[in-house]
């Protein structure tokens, strides 16, 4: 087979893009920044959906829809939140267009100007508020516990598919409560159902902590996050849960009489997850042949690929691979029967470790004599031929073994790319030489932090069930008493 | 219980929004024409999703995500589609806001002008035709079954929630062929998924027709139809699938090579289903006390009511009430018990009622000692006592059972307003004052068309299953070979 995709040690952006593109999961649109998220892409997120929606039903959410359009005027409310997230959006300042009447084609109508422009949503906080401001009378009214599956813009200039897009498709959980400690729980209940969900579901291992007063949300109090660790060494943001004080509540006036009958003001939370998730999916753990896909997040989770020359021997083999197909099927697999004279079996394989389907099988002439099938696992691409008698359950505990699999040797990738440093010559080594995480101590000043957003590195995170240690901050050898967790990061 | 809402009779408008409000469906927002969709009313949106989804993917078609904003100019390729869709819309101008200097708050940064504005999809034919561009060569690529969950918006001046609102949440499918017929036979099965949805799941009987010339989709040789009756004796469009033929191949310059070899431009269909959906099911069901729900569309399908005096009395109503729940929510029915000590019985009963809740159990201390339960159906309204022993089966039976006489009897009420006309007074007569479909023989012109408008009625289609029978216009007297159905719309 040719190569299709450039190496990962050659070029690790170009393989990502080649590899998003090449196995069909998205691709440029004709609109500068947004993407296309083609039908394979788009099976994946619709998977990563089901199970967070189950997993927010389960902790007491429910779904609700809000405006794709908010008034300019919301973004000034919160001092903070304006600054974060009003400058790069898409504006819209006309409801019409018309013809052209002198060069054909459309303009836009100067009669359809809105008295006050409406900004696509960048992320939802203010308009919900304005709308839970009816809702809440009473601590009776409380908690609310929604979610929106919604898409989003924020103008960016670079972008990258999936990790970075103008519009993408995420959650936003928005969440009201009459105690700042059930709102603390709330955001700390939520990021670890990111954490689970990730290393679960995604097979990727987060560590969880808060993040600095200048990497938190614009809005909230503490930004909680789930870092990631990609296969170039770069630390991945997964997802983020903040806890947004009574912010909001003070800036659209949202207050509720309490137990004790007196007047206080809402607090609140909120989180989200969005498709960049499948970026982090992608550069976890596949490789160069192709996309690598944990079974539980895989389209499909089996191919099944016939293998024979005269048209004589197709009966007996798409009788065998359908019989495997229905039982895999009522075990709740997802199998593809590739049944296609069109392309020869040698593209197949290729296109689907390329695709990254977890299981592999083949049958040829001599495995319906033999009563056998060729079995391939994508992950390790080792092939063991094994009696069709039985097949189905194999493979049920093969799925289980290598969606744990894939996490292991994510974890330990992990583990060998998480360094210890304790000097500034440390740091630079490890973040130009080695990549990774890295482990310092910091005084919790902004000036040693932004001497540290010098090297193109961030704090990535406070961990939350970091280790008390006393230690001398890296930059200025001030005390500290725990380390923090330092990277390049997308 | 003072009545919550005002009744059918005396204002249906009035009625239908008190309704949505007070069942809390949904509501306007602070942003003009665009309404907040409730977790209840989103609850109802779910499992509409859901279900079509489910047909969707049985019928061949994959999901897949294509970009909000679409380049002005695309509008102009397809000349019908300009008419209809390019001119009320939110337009992009600029992409980013920047801090007022001298009066404080946002203003439209001016150096940050689009250098072509961009549209918000009013529908997705254009950005789509122009992406499949890339993706046909060979009939061997075709064909392109792709359903997209989005939201679009179209402004509208004047809006009602649900019914007609700026934006809105949709399905469109857009897929590509290589014939003709293919693409024709495509539009029918997907036309007749709308219709098998909405009898079968939502309970709405509807007749399956063309639209005329003037009706059809902007960019359409033919639109099919499925035109819905509401108890108001209007009608409404609750679903279309368009046969584009190669109108927008054309546009957008998708050329395929056929089996013969030969250049020849892509077959297209577009098809699409709106949460306006959600406003003809609360119309064709719901009475005074409130909504009605088909149990199938039903986010809770069965509440139970405690009733106690003493509190004392309530720990062997619960164990009753939750063995009953259990055994229900294993039995895949959905199940609410409202035990909270906070509302008393008259209120939840209301409070259900209004929800439009298909079964209602209450269990008092009489109950307790006579191994009985009271089961109120909301379609209906009557009441019956029953031994708790077997009362799942029962429920699960009665559900059917529901779902199947509201549905019978949105038909018998579809039955009783259907008139056949002969004459234009018999028309005018219908339309004034009995409401509901007119049949009438139609000449096929404009200007017969155009005068039939002036009642403020429509044709609504051209039934495809209609009869042949030799008749006279109603306007021009002119010869006629079937009847048209004709209706005032929403």
């Amino acid at each position: 087979m040719a190569k299709v995709l450039t190496s990962k040690e050659e070029n690790y952006a170009q393989w990502y893009n080649d590899l998003v593109l090449k196995s069909g999961l998205a691709e440029n649109s004709a609109v500068r920044g947004c993407m296309v998220i083609k039908p394979y892409g788009y099976a994946i997120w619709e998977k990563m959906k089901d199970e967070l929606d189950r997993m927010f039903k389960a902790t007491g959410h429910e779904n609700a829809y809000f405006p794709l359009f908010i008034p300019k005027s919301f973004f000034s409310r919160e001092a903070d939140h304006v600054e974060g997230f009003a400058k790069e959006c898409a504006v819209v300042t006309h409801y019409r267009l018309k013809t052209d009447e002198e060069n054909g084609g459309l303009i836009v109508d100067p009669e359809a100007k809105l008295e006050e422009e409406l900004i696509v949503r960048p992320t939802s906080e203010t308009i919900i508020w304005n709308t839970y401001k009816n809702w809440v009378q009473s601590y009776r009214d409380l908690p609310i516990l929604i979610n929106q599956w919604a898409n989003v813009v924020r103008w960016e200039m670079r972008t990258r598919l999936f990790l970075r897009t103008a519009e993408f498709l995420w959650q936003e959980g928005h969440t009201a409560h009459s105690t700042r400690e059930e709102a603390e729980e709330e955001a700390m209940r939520m990021v670890n159902v990111y954490a689970d969900f990730s290393e679960r579901f995604l097979g990727i291992p987060v560590l969880i902590g808060t993040k600095t007063e200048s990497e938190k949300f614009a809005g909230a109090i503490d930004t909680l996050t789930i870092e990631a660790l990609m296969q170039d060494g770069k630390a991945l943001q997964a997802g983020t849960s903040h806890f947004l004080g009574q912010n909001f509540a003070r800036a659209f006036d949202v207050q509720f009489t309490n137990k004790e009958g007196k007047l206080d003001y809402v607090w609140a939370t909120s989180w989200g997850m969005t498709t960049r998730m499948i970026g982090a999916l992608i550069m976890a753990h596949s490789d160069n042949h192709g996309l690598v896909l944990p079974p539980r997040v895989a389209p499909i989770q089996v191919v099944i690929v016939p293998i024979y020359k005269g048209a004589e021997e197709f009966p007996l083999i798409s009788e065998a691979a359908n019989r495997i197909k229905d039982h895999l099927t009522a075990l709740g697999i997802s199998v593809k029967f590739d049944d296609r004279d069109t392309h020869k079996p040698g593209w197949k394989f290729a296109e689907y470790e390329l695709k990254g389907v977890p299981v592999r099988l083949a049958i040829g002439p001599r495995d319906i004599e033999n009563g056998t099938v060729e079995l391939a696992r994508r992950d390790t691409q080792e092939k063991r031929v094994l009696p069709q008698e039985g097949i189905e359950g194999y493979i049920r505990e093969l799925l289980d073994e290598i969606q744990e699999s894939i996490y292991q040797k994510a974890l330990q990738f992990r583990a060998g790319n998480t360094h210890r440093v304790d000097t500034w010559e440390e740091l630079v080594d490890v973040l130009d030489h080695k990549g990774g995480f890295a482990l310092a101590h910091w005084d919790g000043t902004k000036e040693s932090e932004d001497r540290i957003k010098e090297t193109k590195a961030t704090i990535r995170c406070l961990l939350i069930d970091g280790e008390e240690e006393e230690g001398k901050c890296i930059v200025s050898g001030k005390p500290s008493h725990r380390r923090v967790v330092i990277a390049r990061a997308y």
